[in-house]
């Protein structure tokens, strides 16, 4: 009954089944799969599950497999396996489909080409739109998302692009070259994929051409694949922040998790113990003054909580790049006053609490002062470390939190207990 | 010569340069703009932006701004206005675009309603495609990301979609009837936009039509406003994690920034506060042990660190759909098992080191024992509490990492102290 529930869905909808359940299931429901649509179920899947399930086949299933996929889709998968299952797995496709995957598997998977599919209607700039009309009612059907086909010379050179819309508005005697947009340009299958999702972005386009360094027509790039890139791009931000990959699977295995995780929480042990050691320097004064080891963690805590807002802010900034030279010092200087002006308001409701719990006006001045010194510098760090970080070339995402809380917590244990020292001392 | 500049970007292009501007920058920028593109960047920009710069405006410039824009963008900018505003600058529209207007004003901006545009062409169902074909040749072009003409009869009910595809590859002296597709439903206007970006996503969709609860034709969504949708709502989770709305603008005034941080900071002040007062039971210890001020941070730091990461993933697969009654469970037994290795791992090089540094066994006995009780509560309350916050009804990606960590500090002061206490007491 199981496999008849799944033969009523649709390949994206096995894919996410399969996607949200524990791996003992996965390999269960995969065994249920019509094996036409396991193709689609595969490109579906997330690319940790894919790399599991295309590991474990053969080069015939492989083959098989992909016989139905959209050339993109076939590298994705193939760029998976090793150099010789590669080469196998297309000594047993049939020409056409070799040769398709031959002009694209080059590519990385992070740039234009490895977006690109080959399926592409081409057309020449001298037919009439009369012509081009009947020549497409030869096909059973055009591609997914032909918004426009693409003009080309006898050598494939890209020359520009007759939208569909032109097509069925205009008087079918007319040229293509006439009617063709040329002010578009193809793009450049080396191109990152992020700027892709941008260009796509900002023009609102359905499919672009993709052109090799020769300005050879490769194929195309079409809006459902760039939608999977922007996901993953915006997915990037939160799980770095945390250590953690945006490819991770929400279900992976503990066997896969726990190495994974164990090197995050080993760095910030790191930084934690630097963080503790600036606290011993100050153990006889904390000795005297046990009040001082009950308030510190909330110096550090206020400190954390300010840095992660500027820092949440800037990296999401610099992603939309927003973030520039030319407005960095505007942006320093308003997440300054904003920490000024908050970090003193804390500390006078925090100066007061303190002084009434301990019933010491000393500790509720030097907490105070603490929290303003440890506010601005939280905003200074969690403005200028991410864009630091990415001048040195390390993922401000990733690396941006561990910094900026080993800051805020080291200044905001020296700044409380050395003020302490000073007036207690 | 800032003006030439301008005139030579796209609406996109300026919209970005004024986003990526100081507050005072963008007055002047916006003054600049020509008159004839100022609607398109208008809606080009983010929401807050936009809002402030709408509401400084007259009811005779909004109408001129709004005439060459498409519904989906006219409402969006309406709907920031007072209701008073609304009723003026619909009563100066022309007829025809009121009437457009009203169509879709009702429903929320957040809503299938509020994505939609009423720029389609209908065509009926016993049209041959020859018939059709010459319709469209009638018009100047088609409207942007048209991929099918939608079926409809005389009431304007919604009956299917004949796909440019089929258009193009058909025989046409068929009927639409014949050839249109009925197995795609339309959208209801009053979806959630998330879940209509689902829909595109797992469809492939460029664009789909928009219905009223009678069924009537509203409109359509075109996938460049529902990519708008997906990157909004993958900010969601980044931003709220600190306290943010998605919302926010980079360059907001310090004026505006101060309150909305504000809060949070005042949040986590009371939490700060709580996880101090567990530490003040145990002064008495720490006045006997001064190691334990010194050590006891490095506990909350780590469970806090290994919760977060629970608690990003089980977000990040709640806004993926993916985690449900059925998955949790496993879930759950795997963050365990994966919070006990990796808290026993770090546990005993904690202990190591705490043995060394304070020539002390009986410490690293009670940080080891401490840290791997606050891993397993950290691995509970990762992916616990984002399930019972959305249960209740709270957003777990804002309130989730406060939770998290007051429970992690708490419980690390106390397992650490209290077994302090115990041993040196
Ligand atoms: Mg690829
Ligand atoms: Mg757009
Ligand atoms: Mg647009
Ligand atoms: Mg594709
Ligand atoms: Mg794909
Ligand atoms: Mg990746
Ligand atoms: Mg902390
Ligand atoms: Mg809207
Ligand atoms: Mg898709
Ligand atoms: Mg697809
Ligand atoms: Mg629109
Ligand atoms: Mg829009
Ligand atoms: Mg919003």
């Amino acid at each position: 009954q199981v496999r008849q529930m799944l033969s009523s869905l649709r390949p994206v909808e096995i894919a996410r089944l399969i996607a949200s359940s524990p791996p003992p299931s996965r390999t269960v429901l995969w065994d249920l799969i019509d094996k036409d649509v396991s193709g689609e179920v595969l490109e579906e899947l997330p690319y940790d599950i894919q790399s599991h399930f295309v590991r474990n086949m053969g080069t015939e299933e492989l083959v098989e497999l992909t016989e139905g996929l959209e050339t993109d889709d076939v590298v994705d998968i193939l760029q998976q396996l090793p150099e010789q299952v590669i080469q196998e797995v297309m000594e047993a496709m049939t020409d056409q489909d070799r040769a398709r995957v031959e002009e694209v598997i080059a590519y990385d998977e992070a740039t234009a080409g490895g977006l690109t599919n080959t399926d592409t209607i081409t057309v020449r700039p001298r037919f009439t739109l009369d012509v081009v009309l009947r020549y497409l009612r030869r096909h059973p059907e055009l591609p997914p998302s032909t918004d426009s086909l693409i003009v080309v010379n006898r050598k494939d050179d890209y020359l520009g692009l007759l939208p569909l819309s032109t097509l069925l508005t205009t008087d079918p005697s007319v040229t293509v070259r006439e009617v063709m947009v040329t002010d578009t340009n193809a793009i450049p299958a080396a191109m990152a994929d992020k700027d892709v999702a941008k260009l796509f972005e900002q023009h609102d386009w359905i499919s672009a051409p993709v052109v090799n360094e020769q300005g050879k027509l490769l194929g195309r790039i079409t809006i459902d694949d760039v939608v999977d890139v922007i996901r993953e791009e915006a997915d990037h931000s939160l799980m770095s922040m945390a250590g953690l990959d945006e490819d991770e699977d929400t279900f992976a295995t503990a066997a896969r998790t726990i190495p994974r995780r164990a090197i995050w929480l080993g760095i910030n042990l790191i930084t934690a113990i630097l963080a503790s050691s600036v606290i011993s320097l100050f153990d006889e004064t904390i000795d005297k003054v046990v009040a001082l080891a009950v308030l510190m963690p909330i110096v550090a805590s206020m400190g954390g909580v300010a840095g992660s807002q500027t820092l949440t802010v800037v990296i999401r900034g610099m992603a939309l790049g927003q973030i520039g030279a030319s407005n960095l010092g505007w942006l320093l200087s308003r997440e300054v006053r904003v920490g000024i002006v908050n970090g003193i308001l804390w500390a006078l409701v925090m100066g007061a609490i303190a002084a009434l719990w301990f019933q010491d006006i000393k500790i509720a001045y030097i907490i105070g002062a603490a929290m303003v010194i440890n506010q601005i510098t939280a905003a200074l760090a969690g403005a200028l470390l991410p864009v630091g970080l990415k001048a040195l070339k390390v993922d401000p995402a990733l690396a941006g939190g561990v910094t900026l809380t080993t800051v805020t917590d080291v200044v905001g244990f020296f700044a409380f207990l050395g003020l302490a020292t000073y007036f207690y001392g």
